[in-house]
C-alpha cells in the first residue's frame, strides 16, 4: 500500500481542479464521480475508471472490489477529500472517470428528445436527466450556454442517469434545431407566454421539446423556429415552475400519451 | 438608530435557535423567513412580521420600507447574519414571522389535497408546496413524521408557496385519513409496487393523494386504507422518482384531467 496522499500531491491538486473547472475536464477528457452508488453505476454502465481516491473512512470492501477489478485506488490523508470534493459533505470515495464520447448520431435513433438551450443550474440539469430517463425520453441535448453535463453537481443530481441517457453536447441551439428538423422531429418550445397547454399537442409523434434559460425561457430566433409553443398552465400566484419541474411534467405527459396511444391501438 | 447587534446579543441567539430548532419555533409561535423576495411575499400574504434583522449590506430602500410600515428592524454587525442563517450563502435580511394558524377546517372547502405521510427532506417538502400551488391543489397535509413546514429550508424551497397554499399539520396519518374519508375524499396512495398507472384513476373527483417516506414509500395500515394505489411508471434503470418530482407529476395530471373535463363539458 502507498502512503496516503496529502493535499499537496499533484494527483490531489489535479482532482480538485477537475471538480471545479469545466475547461480542464474537457482538456483532460475525464470527469469526477463521487460516492459508492454513483461509482458503481459508472462501472455498471461500462465507463472507464481512470483512478479512485479513498478517504480514511472508506468502506474497505468497496475499495477492495475496485482494486480487484484493476482500478488504481489512492488512499487520501485525513481531511484531504474535503478539499477535493465539490459537495459540502463529501462522500468518502471519488473517481476520475473517462468522459463519454457524446455522438450526435444518437438523435437519428430516438423518437423523443429534450433540448436544454440555456439551462445554467447544474442541479436542474441533473434532475432533468433523471426525469428524462424515468419517463423514457430518448436523448437530452445540452446546447452551448447550458451547464456542463459532466459537472460534479450535475452528475450527482442525475442520480446516475448521466451514465445511461444518451446525451449530445458541444452544439449550438441553431445547429441542434437544424439537425432535429432534418430528422423530421416536431419542435415544441416551452414558453410562459404561449397559449397552447402542453398536454394539447401531440407528443406521440417524433418530438423535440426545448427548454430555455431559468430566468428568461426561450427567446428570439429559437422560439421563432418552433413548430409549436406550449405553456404549462399555472394556478395561484406562483410565477413559474422551476425548469427541472417543467421538464419532468412535459416528459411524463409524453410518456402518458405514448402509453395511452399504445393501449388504444392494441 | 441602534448599534448593530453582535453575535452575543440575546435577540441574535434567539434567531439562531429559531432557524435550527423545530420545537423552539413551535414554543415561540414564530418562524424564520430569509431574503427580500420571501419577506415581501410574507408581507403580501398578510403574515405578521415580528421583527427583521439586517446585515450591513442590506438594501437601504428595503429596510426603510419595512421601518415605514412599522416593522422593527435590527441592524446586525458584520458576520453575524452568517451565524444566524441556515443557508450556506445567507441573504442580507431575515425576518421573524408569526406562525400561521393551520386549521383542519380548510379541508372541507377544497376538492384536492396532497398528504405527506412521512416526507423528511425540507427541500422536498418546499418543492411540493410550490408545485401544489402551481397545479392548483387545494391543500397540503403534513402528517406527524414529516418535516416541519416552517423550517427555513422548506420556506425557501417553497418559493413563497408556504404563505399561500392552505396547510394542515400536527395530525397523525390515521386522523388525516379519517377526516378525509368523512369528507368523502377518494384516497389515492402512491406506491412503487402498485399496478395502476396514476393517470388511469379519476383525479377530477374529490381526491386526496398520499405520498410516503422518501426511502420506503407508503406502508402498512396507511397503504391498506387507500381506495386506490397508483404508480408512476418508470422506464430505464432509474429506481424511483424523487418524492417531490412524483408529487409534481401527479399534481399536474390532476390539473390536466380537470382542465380536460371542464373543456369537454363546456
Amino acid at each position: 500500500l502507498t502512503n496516503p496522499l496529502t493535499y499537496k500531491h499533484k494527483k490531489v491538486q489535479r482532482a480538485r481542479k477537475l471538480a471545479r473547472k469545466r475547461e480542464y475536464r474537457k482538456d483532460q477528457g475525464v470527469f469526477i464521480v463521487e460516492g459508492y452508488k454513483l461509482i458503481s453505476e459508472a462501472v455498471d454502465s461500462g465507463a472507464a475508471i481512470e483512478s479512485v481516491f479513498a478517504a480514511p473512512d472508506v468502506d474497505f470492501a468497496f475499495s477492495q472490489s475496485l482494486l480487484d477489478s484493476g482500478v488504481r485506488v489512492y488512499p487520501l490523508a485525513a481531511g484531504v477529500m474535503e478539499r477535493i470534493a465539490d459537495a459540502v459533505t463529501p462522500q468518502p470515495v471519488l473517481a476520475i472517470v473517462r468522459s463519454p464520447q457524446f455522438d450526435r448520431a444518437v438523435l437519428s435513433g430516438v423518437s423523443s428528445v429534450l433540448v436544454l438551450v440555456d439551462v445554467r443550474d447544474p442541479g436542474n440539469a441533473g434532475t432533468i436527466l433523471r426525469s428524462a430517463e424515468a419517463a423514457g425520453v430518448g436523448a437530452v441535448v445540452f446546447c452551448d450556454g447550458s451547464v456542463d453535463v459532466l459537472s460534479p453537481k450535475t452528475v450527482r443530481s442525475s442520480a446516475g442517469a448521466v451514465f445511461r441517457v444518451p446525451v449530445v453536447d458541444a452544439i449550438t441551439a441553431g445547429d441542434a434545431i437544424s439537425i432535429l428538423k432534418s430528422l423530421d422531429f416536431v419542435l415544441i418550445g416551452t414558453a410562459g407566454g404561449a397559449k397552447t397547454p402542453y398536454d394539447e399537442v401531440d407528443l406521440v409523434s417524433r418530438v423535440a421539446v426545448l427548454f430555455g434559460n431559468e430566468a428568461n425561457g426561450l427567446e428570439g430566433e429559437v422560439l421563432a423556429a418552433m413548430d409549436h409553443s406550449v405553456v404549462i398552465p399555472i394556478e395561484g400566484k406562483s410565477e413559474s415552475l422551476n425548469v427541472s419541474m417543467a421538464a419532468a411534467i412535459v416528459s411524463f405527459e409524453l410518456a402518458r400519451q405514448r402509453r395511452s396511444r399504445s393501449s388504444t391501438s392494441a
